[in-house]
């Protein structure tokens, strides 16, 4: 059992052959068309498969895209990280070929690409103490259509995070075009009032992460209400406090945001500490 | 000189290589991080060459990614359409490798690939008596940051182009989440009151195309007004007439969108002949 090097990508199968490439004329390159999937892996196993699998099988239905069996998948993953402690494997899954014309071709086999990566190393004082936070200028991108699931189209994450590098901020908050908050350029936020928890609607803006549909459904069990809705600036700066939530980093507190304080002391840190430890332990086997 | 088939993708060139494949850590493929033009061309020479190169800048500048020279673009399409007398230069540009973290990384190199294909075979009756068009109910994507450039994020109109599979409907027209025309899957919209043209701003959706440019361009000449502006379904309805542009296609009357019938006499005709030619004619040579 080996640990994953930082220096390089180590390990990656398309359409499930060891290869580091893929034609030109796939649509994924061309237009964005397909979808991803970034996830855990703790001691061997998958942390959130289900999870994961349930959230590409919706993108797959809203692009219309027919996935490969999700029993290949885990195989394939299964096989990418045997002999691997911990790692991020990153499950890419496009339209397959058709470089010219947006119009999908009937037919076409979707490609899938599997690579394992690194654990990030992220301060332990980030989840201790809390994070800073900054606001981005960049709107987060707004459609109906396509909001939600995780589309390879990610150019507004993509200038969100390109806004600052001051490594001493973990994330920057993204609103959408009408100025409503919508999370981080790669997590989700939740807003603490005290009693009850919010979290920015993702109907038109935004990705449903894996752990803000488990914070949902652990806020449930335990009787906490958990709102879904409009967030503004205003309700961020009279929330009690902040936390962010991500599939491979779990949950992070919020200590700043820009210029506002917030009492890290203040938040549910049991509710925080059960889900961060629910999102990232391992849960049964691949297949 | 010889005409492409029709059968497969003939040519391509990646980074300056004869190649049909890219690595799966670019950034194209991994969140449509990158941009790309499409343009005709015709006797073996470009039509619009520096109208697609400015707006390949302007996405540049827009999206803080540092292209390869101009003059290396034209170099390798010049080497690419040798002996070749009519065809579709497609040229996309990623920001190169980083395929873990939306951060671009500083100082990776950008990737290009330019790829040959043939002119797509539109029947002559689209060009003579019109187009019929149908109403998508995709969205389109609102993003201000976004709008305007033809970057790599192309789901919405992958989704509305997959919408239908009549060969007679030609194109499909798209609205903004607002309800706002903004044009077609592939091709800018233009309406004509009797007297003057409008066409939908792109400042929140769309692309601003390079045949929509000269339009413009052409209609200043000659003292045609020309708004750029919010067109909703009322204005489409009350229109003298439409036509539709796209630097591959060129100029499109329409005749019928949905049930609605347009009498394609009413339009413009030595003006939308004009933009045809200039926009269909090959100017200069690549350097």
């Amino acid at each position: 059992v080996t640990t994953l090097s930082n220096s390089r990508l180590n390990r990656s199968l398309v359409d499930g052959e060891p290869d580091l490439g893929l034609p030109i004329t796939d649509r994924g390159l061309n237009y964005g068309d397909g979808l991803f999937e970034t996830l855990l892996v703790r001691g061997g196993r998958p942390c959130q498969w289900p999870r994961h699998r349930r959230r590409l099988e919706l993108g797959g239905r809203r692009l219309g895209l027919v996935l490969p069996p999700a029993e290949l998948l885990a195989e394939e993953a299964s096989l990418l990280t045997r002999g691997i402690a911990d790692g991020v494997l990153k499950i890419l899954i496009t339209r397959g070929d058709g470089g010219r014309g947006y119009r999908p071709m009937p037919g076409a086999a979707p490609r899938r690409v599997l690579t394992l990566h690194p654990v990030p190393d992220y301060p332990a004082g980030w989840y201790r103490e809390g994070v800073a936070l900054r606001r981005c200028a960049t709107p987060a991108t707004h459609n109906p259509a396509l909001a939600g699931i995780k589309h390879l189209n990610r150019l507004d994450s993509v200038l969100a995070r390109a806004e600052w590098d001051d490594p001493a901020i973990a994330e920057g908050l993204m609103s959408g075009p009408d100025g409503a908050l919508i999370g981080g350029t790669m997590t989700n936020l939740f807003l603490w009032d005290g009693s009850r928890l919010s979290t920015p609607a993702v109907d038109c803006c935004g990705i449903a992460g894996t752990v803000r549909e488990l914070a949902l459904e652990i806020a449930s069990d335990l009787g906490i209400s958990c709102a879904q809705e409009r967030v503004s600036p205003t309700d961020l700066a009279r929330a009690r406090g902040l936390f962010l939530t991500n599939s491979v980093a779990g949950v992070w507190p919020v200590r700043q945001l820009e210029d506002h304080r917030y009492d890290v002391a203040q938040l549910p840190l049991d509710f925080i500490a059960g889900l961060h430890r629910a999102a990232c332990t391992p849960e049964g086997t691949w297949p």
